[in-house]
């Protein structure tokens, strides 16, 4: 008697099956009648892909947002789910440190969706992506039964392109602006807290509106920083793939880590730590660079940055995060895999 | 009392839909704070978009596939939806003339999808990719409960790009290859016919794994052919996008557009030419070009082509098709757009 085992994509986790479809492409490549194009210079793993052309480097990116997994109606209008789609791939080119210049668009859309929605859904799209000058060159419309959106952005980077491999031990650790707020937004909009305050009102456009850090990311670039990505997932889940893809490790402050500050009048330390270090989707810029360099860059920031804590050389791959007293928090490790169950 | 209307996408249409986004993208960018780049060459509308580098011509194109719609596990492998996923956007390429460099590929599955059916997905989209050395340099796995796959394709394109706007008054127009076969392939595979002989293994095989007209499309384009596009919804509804698209009409001659004669055997001659006219997804290339231009490249063409009518200055937007007796014949002027109901 045989048993056949069919493994799941659910078994693996979206990390294992990237790494076997990377496996399977670099063996297609290795081919001898593959013929090499090596202006390649980054490809599958990082915020965006990076290949060389005469006037540059040139980059791009993509992502997808499905409804009932990235967004939902229930509390998202589809100018929010528009603007958010584009958002969240504009911080990837402003991970690199990149300028966005042209967008492809497809949009899966059921036959009976209002054309005013689909209207909506570009205003949202067109918002962000006018702050940037961003062009929309192309795109596929397509009919399905449930909504999706992927935007692919193309852009042109500087020579000193910000990778997630190049944290160097003894570096210092910072990020723009300030976390968690995403999630206290997300958790106002699930109807957790009735009063509607100002802060509420910001927090939830902090949720629904992110704010691309591709000011940010052009002078970190430019001023030296090597070594960057943005915080779609968490702090620590993101901070160890920087730490994994660079080969060192990482330790951080919970009392240097920066927080809306009224978000105290409503929510506990403790849930506001929570979300700061997981709670993903603030869109962010995570860095390191010597101190000096940091230093020097911080006041430059638009939104702001804050040094969190300092790249070292042991516990490769591991983020440890202290307490104020120096103690290390166990963390409850699970990062957002959306294949996991 | 009001009664409120909502106009839903399947009342107005693909090609509305297209212009009512092309209205909002226009006026987005005619902002006065919109900073221009001039670089941009051809946005939506043609098969690819077109804009300049330093280097030369860049070129991009995007095409999405969801399950149910645009494929079935019915008759389709998950190597067979890779592969047709792929070589539909190198068609795109193909129809400018472009050579293919770097695809992004996000993908929709449901969790408890086999690895192993992502692993076959994949090779059937290496396998059409490797044969043009396009390289797969990113994209998305995301969590849904339907089957998409989005493809994008970056390339480089010489100055003698081919465009939908080019057909002239006075052209001849030709396709590659021969047409009708794809939807001949797909009655086979829909059980229409039971016997499995080697023309409905190559028939089926022209339905599931398209040959994009790369090479074709390279040695029109540096031949001196200006207009020319891919078939993809069907001869007639193309050939009149071609016609709208460079404000001239067109006529057709139904006894010289090339078919499979194997066909013959098994289908009458009526649904034969039926599946030629509008059976679409045969990616083949439909071009025009003064005869003297267009009969020097049709010996240099790896896939064949044939002239199949001739480009009017008269009945702008309107494709005649005439019978061998030189008589118009009436045409289910039915073209694919998914989004009619």
């Amino acid at each position: 008697m045989y048993i056949i085992l069919f493994v799941k994509i659910s078994d693996v986790g979206e990390n294992t099956l990237i790494e076997i479809i990377q496996d399977l492409i670099s063996s297609s490549e290795s081919r001898p009648d593959f013929r090499r194009k090596e202006n390649l210079i980054l490809g599958i793993g990082d915020d965006a892909a990076v290949w060389k052309t005469e006037s540059g480097l040139e980059i791009s990116t993509t992502d997808t947002m499905v409804q009932g997994v990235h967004f939902s109606f229930a509390y998202s209008s589809w100018y929010d789910i528009g603007w958010r789609a584009m958002a969240s791939n504009l911080s990837d080119i402003a991970a690199m440190g990149g300028a966005p210049l042209y967008a492809l668009i497809n949009i899966g859309l059921p036959i009976d969706t209002d054309v005013d929605n689909v209207k909506d859904l570009y205003k949202g799209i067109l918002a962000v992506g006018d702050k940037y000058s961003v062009r929309i060159v192309g795109g596929d419309l397509v009919k399905s039964h449930i909504i999706f959106i992927t935007i692919v952005i193309i852009g042109a980077s500087s020579q000193n392109l910000m990778l997630r491999s190049e944290m160097k031990s003894g570096d210092v650790i910072a990020v723009t602006g300030s976390l968690g707020s995403s999630a206290a937004g997300l958790r106002v909009l699930s109807g957790a807290l009735t009063n509607n305050s100002e802060m509420h009102k910001s927090i939830i456009d902090t949720h629904l509106r992110p704010t691309p850090r591709i000011i940010e990311g052009q002078i970190l670039a430019e001023n030296g920083i090597r070594a960057a990505m943005d915080i779609s997932d968490g702090l620590v889940i993101d901070l160890n793939r920087l730490c994994n893809s660079s080969g060192v490790g990482a330790i951080i402050h919970t009392d240097k880590i920066p927080t809306d500050r009224r978000l105290k009048s409503d929510f506990s330390g403790e849930e506001i730590l929570g979300w700061a270090l997981s709670g993903g989707e603030d869109y962010e810029l995570l860095f390191s660079g010597p101190e000096s360099i940091v230093l020097s860059v911080i006041p430059m920031m638009p939104a702001g940055a804050t040094i969190i804590g300092e790249v070292s050389g042991f516990n490769v791959g591991r983020v440890s995060v202290l307490d104020p007293e120096n103690k290390p928090i166990k963390l409850n490790d699970k990062g957002w895999d959306h294949f996991k169950l």
